[in-house]
């Protein structure tokens, strides 16, 4: 039995990750891969709770830009190992709706702290690169606009937009440093254009392997 | 206004912290001196949130080592941050129910995690030294029939005797690596002995200054 593999989804708020998620789901079952999908932070009972204090409202103006990468990365060391490493060695493929360049985009460029210190915790709290990102671009504007428009904010969401900005700019630094890694995808687009975009960018992957 | 001084207090459990907190208050009121008792893992409404979530026995064998490191820090960066280095910037003395001394027992010694990765996540998640830590050394055994007589056992207190054990011989090392911050007491005498020599020990702590 081989390995099965990890693919990430980024991008910044309003991207529209959730529909995009729909279609790697139809994509990969088309191919009769089997697969789990997943998000981040979360992904299991306990990574959940660790999500719901770390994006609760609550705690706007009041949680450190240190105690939110430290949760952060509490919840991703949980889901690493008891969920994504053990369904790869198990054979299926993991789909995970955001992962550790979320860090390097939200914690590092959004909050400020320094990408050596997100790399320190990547190395002994997750090591385990994903196989395939795919990074949705849509402009920050747009992104928020479609967001705001879905009701209530969670503490990302309600950062100005100044924080969004910094935010998009560190995940295309991202991208830039991993071409091999990273597809990045035009989100501007009608939602059937993308989904279309989606899906011939993961089937060329799958096929070229 | 001169800086406060910052005190924490450690030991296994069923050592008999809570009673020696009360002993530290009383003498520190006595001489006049202004301060806050606090705990960690917890000391805000943030930080006391994680540590319910930390402390949960619901996650017991199911929370990874690295997920327990990881949150313990996000409390302690929080509760340095929001209430310790503001009270002793503001002249004021903290007494703190432990503090990264403890992690280096329970989350070095206890869980193995190694001292460098507590040591890296100290420089910049919680920078700042007690200027003096009492440990109260108590023989497991003794500690751990004291915590079980109280009731409830939380997901420390119902780790095997083993455990216990390596926390307390982290605890040495920590000590003997540090002694001109730490003072041992000997916690294994009545109560009122362990009171009448933490009072000792800090009256005469606070004079040589």
């Amino acid at each position: 039995m081989s390995r099965g593999r990890f693919i990430t989804l980024e991008g910044g708020e309003g991207a529209g990750k959730s529909t995009v998620m729909a279609v790697i789901a139809a994509t990969l079952a088309e191919r009769g891969i089997a697969f789990e999908l997943t998000r981040e932070p979360g992904g299991t009972p306990l990574a959940e709770a660790i999500r719901a204090l770390a994006l609760d409202p609550r705690w706007s103006g009041v949680m450190q830009a240190e105690t939110e990468l430290l949760l952060v990365f509490a919840a991703r060391a949980q889901h690493v190992r008891e969920r994504v490493a053990p369904a790869l060695a198990a054979g299926r493929w993991v789909v995970s709706d955001r992962y550790t360049d979320a860090s390097y985009a939200y914690q590092g460029g959004g909050r400020g702290q320094p990408a050596e210190r997100i790399a320190a915790l990547e190395q002994w709290a997750a090591p385990l690169t994903p196989d395939l990102t795919l990074l949705l671009d849509v402009p920050v504007e747009q992104g928020l606009a479609r967001a705001f428009s879905r009701g209530e904010r969670d503490r990302m969401e309600r950062e100005q937009a100044e924080f969004h900005e910094r935010v998009q700019v560190a995940y295309h630094a991202r991208a830039a440093a991993d071409p091999a890694r990273f597809r990045i995808v035009d989100a501007r687009q009608p939602q059937a254009q993308v989904a279309a975009a989606v899906r011939t960018e993961l089937l060329r992957w799958i096929d070229a392997a």
